[in-house]
């Protein structure tokens, strides 16, 4: 305790007199004292500009008498998932989880075994598979997570999930979550926030790990999403069948337009990576009172990733952040999450 | 305090006991005698099966140690709202909103007003009104709820209910809402049950007293919804605008789609008052543990009103509740609220 109030360093005398303050305050003001002791709700960030931000927003936001209070109910924040709040590279999860699930798609659906794209995913040619066009995928993805009931979906990812490995960290993909990202999560749920994951992944694949992972509800969860229609099993009983038919695509303006239909209100923080998050953090920064936006920059090819204008990969795949979303941040006051100077830790099992 | 624990008619000897009683215990246990106080959480209904069914499911979802216990995470509550938690005659509160607002649409587009069914709109025939088809009102609906941005249409809707008036009950619509309903909702929502209202009728425009009325927020409102485009004001800021088409139809086998879309887990509490209600106490009633599936059955017309199975207006062009809802209900143990018994009072205005 004494170490955090910054009095490690005082003399004989001085350490006598602290002892005398706690005895005294310790009765009258416990938890005060047990509040400091535990001060830092950001353990894995730097001190930093960008840590200093996060708390100063939390504090403006829940300071009841200050002209930028904003009311519990209002506190709505959205994450952005892959490259926000866990690894995208080399592919977005959903995408790897949708390329192993081809043979289970033609086992059900021999006809699609000889058509493209499935034949080149089924040859193991990873150059070409490399190369398939963004369409392409979009294929794969709409026959890999329809076609079966919401409950043997889920299922299915909760299997992959287990058992699936990421091929440069060798670990499952979720223990590929930002420990920095989930300390935010938790202190923003600390302070009266509602967390919302707002991803172009798909939905229903999110919902599986997001509350076990981020402690993020189901319902709290909007992505792109596919139609379900309601029908019966053998037995008679209600289920409900996905269906390969978007319904909504929350990306770029899907994603406040997603943010509209399932939330019903504007989020006062928001948090991407991509262009694709950045509409969310404009309509987001439309709002009135405190605001909080913030963009995760890729630059620590050590420890993670670098693409984007920090360096490296500017033909990456995934999680597009051309140097006209920096400029626009800098010029907006959206705050840029240095990963390699910002973080102190990335993921939780690093020492 | 001691009328409600029964005591009314003891003589004064026994009162004499009651406050020596109370004196002696009050310093040991002042919660329990608190809770025993405030005992029923449902005052606005008699004392019956359909009472006891609410009590005792809360009880059973709620033993930690019992087999049909359900963790506070699954404790999802849907509720429609027409019919349900308000009323819905003679016409369905947004069907009159829409009908209202047809003068303001033609002043935006004059070309509407000289074609069907706007044109018999401003007529102001009553009877040809009644008559219109529902694919007619459909097309009033649809002109009235779109082409403005989410925060216009929520004004809008806002000062209408400020001034509209049922025309039997001449008061605002909100004043309609059932008190028991909100006795229920608030009963859940005390033993960790999260309440939705899942509802034919528009999702944006619940949403806009959906939280005064009955403490749910508008992202716990799932309705029938129309797609929405980001896009940007005069002033370039970023606005949502309403569109014409729609994305999710909310009744019938919508409710159970529409559930997964925005809350992602089944409930295990539903209650509807209609048909378009049948498909969602079905999927809540084939979960596990405890659930709870209710019908209000209207039949109460010197309260409120008189339809469906029990008697009058067999022809009502709202909350359709066939015999063949009604026989299946008592087939699959779900509880008919009957209106004329099951409630002591049916608005909170009442004495």
């Amino acid at each position: 305790m004494i170490a955090n109030t910054g009095l490690r360093n005082t003399g004989a005398s001085a350490r006598i007199q602290v002892v005398i303050a706690v005895l005294c305050f310790a009765s009258l003001a416990p938890r005060a004292f047990g509040q400091q002791a535990d001060s830092d709700p950001l353990p894995s960030w730097n001190d930093g500009t960008t840590k200093k931000a996060i708390l100063e927003f939390v504090h403006v936001a829940t300071q009841k008498d200050g002209p930028k209070y904003v009311p519990p109910e209002q506190r709505i924040a959205t994450f952005d998932l892959d490259g926000t709040l866990w690894v995208e590279h080399p592919m977005y999860t959903q995408v790897v989880y949708c390329l192993d699930r081809v043979k289970a798609v033609v086992r059900h659906r021999p006809h699609l075994k000889d058509l493209a794209p499935f034949k080149t995913v089924l040859s193991g040619n990873h150059e070409a598979i490399a190369k398939l066009a963004w369409n392409d995928i979009d294929k794969i993805v709409e026959a890999a997570i329809s076609g079966m009931t919401v409950e043997a979906f889920r299922a299915e990812v909760s299997q992959w999930l287990a058992t699936a490995r990421h091929p440069r960290f060798k670990r499952p993909y979720t223990d590929l979550a930002y420990q920095p990202m989930i300390e935010v999560l938790h202190y923003l749920r600390a302070n009266g926030f509602k967390t919302y994951i707002v991803t172009g992944s798909g939905q229903d694949f999110v919902r599986v790990f997001a509350e076990k992972v981020y402690g993020i509800p189901p319902e709290q969860v909007v992505g792109s999403a596919g139609e379900t229609k309601y029908g019966y099993g053998k037995s008679g009983e209600p289920l409900l069948f996905k269906e390969p038919k978007l319904l909504l695509n929350d990306n770029n303006a899907g994603k406040p337009e997603g943010i509209h239909l399932v939330i019903g209100r504007r989020p006062c923080a928001a948090c991407g990576n991509s262009s694709g998050d950045r509409q969310m953090l404009e309509y987001t920064g439309a709002g009135d009172r405190a605001r909080m936006m913030m963009l995760v920059l890729h630059d620590d090819a050590t420890r993670e990733y670098a693409y984007g204008p920090a360096d490296g990969l500017p033909k990456s795949r995934v999680g597009t952040f051309p140097q006209a979303l920096y400029d626009e941040a800098q010029q907006k006051g959206w705050h840029v999450i240095h990963m390699k100077t910002d973080w102190k830790r990335v993921f939780a099992f690093e020492k």
